[in-house]
């Protein structure tokens, strides 16, 4: 059943691929640095890989849906990042469309 | 605020990537075949593109996740898709991950 588990870790990662931007722009509607931002992810059970994190920072800030600044925390410099107001309007919409997309897969998984 | 329409349909695709996935082996639990299976998708709330579907269809027979066959009907030929075995532990092992991956999103956003 090797196959099975190769194939279900493909799966698994596209499905997940989406779903972390969601989760990424939901928690910065408060400030958070990188470090930061993985720990609460992984605590509300939502764990990001560094590799897929820090690269999709990048983006969402190059899309202007976040803001960034750098702060001199306990002396080591820290980028922190933060939902802009078009980061926002893009949270929002994504959230609702998540929320119809989920109660039709509950309609047809469960 | 046209930028944040085309940023969310491309952050909608990538959501719904994976999900579709999910309820098209959910609903191949019984045999459909590509109109019925669309149809029953689009009921359900999960409606799913044909230059989506088909190519899905064709990847997820080639991993040998679905069966097919070709049947007779009203004088059509149709190529019916169904779940295999391997395909049915495919979407268990997705189901849980799944159920898993939306309570805490769930935990995130609400």
């Amino acid at each position: 059943m090797d196959d099975v588990d190769e194939i279900l870790n493909g799966l698994m990662t596209e499905l997940k691929r989406g779903a972390i931007v969601l989760c990424v722009l939901s928690v910065l509607k408060e400030k958070q640095y990188g470090y930061s931002l993985a720990q609460l992810l992984y605590d509300k059970g939502v764990p990001v890989d560094q590799n897929t994190l820090y690269p999709l920072l990048r983006r969402l800030e190059s899309q202007k849906l976040l803001d960034s600044e750098w702060v001199l925390d306990d002396s080591r410099p820290r980028k922190y990042y933060e939902l802009s107001a078009k980061g926002m309007a893009v949270l929002r919409g994504l959230t609702d469309e998540w929320e119809k997309m989920t109660r039709g897969m509950l309609n047809l998984l469960i």
